[in-house]
């Protein structure tokens, strides 16, 4: 049987960004083979959702790999140190549960030579959290806000700040969170207008979104 | 084919309360029946949900009832005025589409004898039209907050107000809004603590909820 | 019973647009009220999903007022022609069933002051359709599009231009459609890279989304 | 990556309570990061659904620590007895099965200095088993009812007897049981009139929920 | 094209009733040429959930014909009276709503020529309503058992008494009760054992059901 | 506003069909453009699902087209007389609540220039009449087989006969019928083996799936 | 905390058994404690869907106990042989993979000492082997008839056999099987008519219902 | 109890194929039961979805078996390498991810003596991909589309080739992915024509669908 995989070798050229690789659903066989490619071609890539016992396979092989526990992101070679230009992305997360998925959107955006930050905590049910970091929120152009549970921060930011919201529901909660389903459905109803939503848990996504945005102000 | 029905005669004994008749699923030749009982009785009766055209049938035969368009409540005898004693119960509406659900609340106390009062417009995508009404709510012993679409409400009055805090979804909003379920389930899972929910659109339940807990003020 | 609404009246201060009244679950006697207040002030305003009974009511007090059929968009004051400066944001359906949400979306930037195009029928089902507009698709800034059934239009779109995209699902279809649901989540599920999207039906929302993103531009 | 966590410092003076953490989705190491600062600062914390492999980590670093494995409850310190003070809340379990849920609403109370009483096993289907029990169930204030499969207890309850009632659905079950939501919204639409209800598995909730309603016997 | 439809003819011989028809989503045109098929050999059929506008057709054509509002049954030639000899079902509904439910089963069992009594009003919410019939009910053979809302009352009589029950899930309710789900779903979980329960609404089924147990009696 | 719609022109030069019109959601006047400009060029189109009132006002105005009202199929011309050669395509349908979904594969294939033959009433309640009917069906070269409540036809038919079966859900039923869901995801669950499904009601997407496999015939 | 379990002790007179124990979602702690409490009074009990792990534990303490690990199911003390008396009730599966829920209805009649017989692999997919058995099968008085999948055995069997037919959907499938829903909702809209149901895999639940049915015969 | 096994034996016979054995949910003691029975007959048996565990205890047994681990297909005896001739059936997929389903199609075509090749990775998002092998693809008589997530690649396939499609919609992916229901609804509701699916990973079914439809091509 034939095994030849297809990459989308164009896609910088025609999008700005390169293929990268679910690492969820494919074994670490797979996954070793397509690894190696980008190695011998010098290439790097990032692996999306990675669980710990493939990365651990990956990581013997390739030294000097970088790997995220939380978020389960894997990049072949680790990006240099962004230079502490101008912030222009904020990553919002209502709880400290939300770790994980504020860490997807922080490492794809560094992996895109992208400088942003994270704000943990800011959760609606204690608002003096949010209302105190308001004017700091002010200064981001993009805001990417992650909650679980009932997913009500991106409404609260929503009425409070003018700049483009991407909202990141979660699958933090049990029970009637429904593993996210209500953090994106609450975000997609939500009586604040404009935002728009990615699927759950997916930081990468955001990230992603926010990323064709950023190429707006650079116009 | 035997057809008498049975009233629960001695709830009110048992739970303070009479029995009431739901409307929306009983043909009005069955809702005329019933009523009859309690007009020849001279029983007040309430009615939830019940629709216009059965409404009309009803307030033909009886001068004195009162009815409500945008909840559906019906009662067989209009209540006399609740005097201005203390006002313990505060009704909180999202937004102008909730008014059907907060008045089958209001008009539900009012039958049992008890004074409340609703308070429009405070949905957190203008998060200081809330803000500015915290004083006043904070004098009332119990809340009732009425919200629909993603129904973020009672989980910001919930971080911000100590009282019992019954939140009731609506089935306003289209889409994923899924006919008030996202509501029911964001206020399920709410990160502010204590909260407790009853059905979609059932303000008549919260109004019994609240009854219920009123008793032990006066204990 | 008080009866008193509180407009957000500082929202165009803070977000940069004025608060919008959802037509949808309102009655008529609701909706005749806020818009007098409205009128009494000559502010315009604008009215989401209003259906055709309810805006003929309101047509016949105010001769001056727009209303859209297809989509149900009506606005107290019709918008003076925007001017032909260069247009911004294209509005892409998938069908000619979309036509209701396409409009909810071209009327919503026109209240807004902001110009934008509507180019319909480029389906994934004729491909060529899509990839013959594609030059003329990479002039846009912002791109949004709206498709029902499978939804495929916004991932085949994503993979093929570096533009934020947000993605609208409608409730075209029948059966496995799911009154849009099986559309919004395939959309939120793209295997194209930073699609963001707003709930199904949901052409204002979209319209806001692109609005804040609009003045990324401008900085 | 800036990693500073927000403790909402002044809940308790807001709340009458102070945050607690949720276990179950946080990793052991964030975990432990949080409970060292509570520790350092000689405060007392609640961790819920903590799962048993976490709690043993923590519990070899913290000696004095409590943990309950049927309900996965951990606190910093055991609460000192309470005294033997009048019982106003009683937990009412319809199965032996339901324990877990039980627990972690009383060990909830307990830590907030709130005496309350369990009652294992008065399901409906020995129907006898609840009637025995109704006069030594009349004595309590406030009632937190447990059940899962088809959740009736709450419902035969709410006939019965006029208090409160908090309904708490539990995930025990198969099948058409769908991991609790059978029962939740069995008690949303119960019959009998004036029950609330919280999340599946929320024991917690309803402790806070009993624990707002205290404050009215308090006035 | 070909139109001949097929009578499953020898059904009665095969299963000791005769085939009948769904008339919910059967044209008028289609009724009449299957009733005039029925009418022209003098037999006798019955029609299942026949909406008011067709009955009224098939009402003026065959004037023998009796047809219940309630349930929508509809049968060419009415049934003798029965005679009065032993009542060996009894149908039990929760409340009033329910009486086109158990109108079905009643009306069915007499089209096959069995006698069965229909008992009102003994919702769980008013407990001793039931317990004052438990003799009556211990009278019965067989218990269809009909209820609407959370569908608690046949787990309670399933504890309380050792027939067959047939439970019935109605469609009352509205929230929460997802148009008679919930109810069927707590009717499949009762913690009560060997209730078996029947299609939502399905009155027609629970009397075949029961039909088929009949005979086991006469063994 | 610009308002060109796009036909696929070369649809039948890459697929061998045209392209049609899905009727139920386009307004009657959006409709009257797109007939007006087939009948412009002469050109035969097919609207599927087109309501009662809208097809109205098209057949006032295009004296020779052709509509069902069992299945909504709207044709601008009538097609000649099928002649009568060998028929290859049977449609077999469980009972005749499902004839309109069988008409729409029927009329489709008729548009198509396609012969087949429709079969009523062999639903598995009845056995013996699929049974009977099974030599027949063998002579058939592809199967298209409609059912609705449980959908268990096309499993049956399937262990029976070695053709290609294509199954049609319909959403005939109530209940636990789920608007055809049920009957939808048992044919998709069938253990009856090499069975392929089409959307609930989709007689015309089975009726285009057969016509895709007639081409395997003719090489 | 008072941790008194209450065994409904006159079940048995009420109904005609004992209360059982569900197993699958007890801690073996407490299992262990209530077994003992049976052992003690040298009573036989029931314990269904008990896993594996937790087996190993009690069957190490009580010697002469029966577990089935196809089934869980867990009887303290083996029933002795019932003698070769006319079997009644026949338990037939569609398929090997239904083994488990067959045999808990199986163990469980043994357990109330009833003899029944199980008759596997008659799926429909083959159907002549169920054709083959037909005569066989009409001499048992009820029967329960299992199947996952699709679930259409029982609606095939309804049609050819004029007995009570319980059937129990089993969470046997994968995708569209929904883990049994989809079985159930088939069972539940069978077009064979006075079919029951129970809940999925609820093999217990079916032989309780048998056990019901059975009185009758010995009236 | 009776523990016969009956073997669909004229399957072949019927339908050109021999039953196979669903693996997922059968102990490997039933399994090594079966397989026994096929060995001793000298008779190939397929068995699906079987787990690694199960397969390396027959691997141990059956030395001559083969097993792939990406789909779980094992096969008692391995397929003579069938000969080089024409190719008719094409299996493609969207992304390396995919591979299991692929595989399963692959070898079950295998098993049954037929010819299939696999081209991976032509997922809409690189949409040249696609466009790259389209006279490639135009050369197979019948096209297998296998694709997770939003699973847009069958509408996109099916509006660029003429030939049968089955759709294969696979588990991949995440949160609103829904196991693989968002891409079975979107394959089941796309807007090109004619396309046909088969359950979600269900390869298998894909292959059986292919091999009814090759036999219209040896007519």
């Amino acid at each position: 049987m034939d095994k030849t995989f297809i990459i989308d070798e164009d896609r910088k050229q025609r999008l700005g960004f390169e293929e990268v690789i679910y690492g969820a659903s494919k074994s670490v066989t797979l996954l070793s083979e397509l690894v190696k490619d980008y190695s011998e071609k010098n290439k790097n890539v990032l692996i999306t959702k990675l669980q710990q016992d493939k990365a651990t396979v990956l990581l013997n092989v390739y030294k000097t790999a970088f790997y995220d526990e939380e978020s389960g992101i894997f990049m072949l070679y680790p990006i240099n140190k962004v230079e502490a230009h101008e912030t222009k992305i904020g990553i919002v997360s209502a709880g400290s549960s939300d770790i994980g998925v504020a860490n997807e959107a922080y490492y794809t955006l560094e992996y895109l030579g992208v400088n942003s930050r994270v704000i943990h905590d800011v959760g609606v049910a204690g608002l003096h959290r949010l209302l105190n970091k308001l004017e700091d929120l002010k200064t981001f152009d993009i805001l990417i806000v992650v909650a679980g549970f009932e997913g009500a921060l991106p409404t609260v930011m929503g009425g409070l700040l003018p700049q483009p919201i991407i909202a990141v529901p979660t699958s933090v909660g049990y029970g009637s969170a429904k593993h996210g389903e209500t953090a994106l459905h609450a975000m997609l109803t939500s009586c604040a207008n404009g935002i728009t939503v990615v699927n759950i848990d997916n930081g990468y996504g955001a990230a992603l979104g926010a990323f064709r945005m950023l190429k707006l102000i650079e116009k």
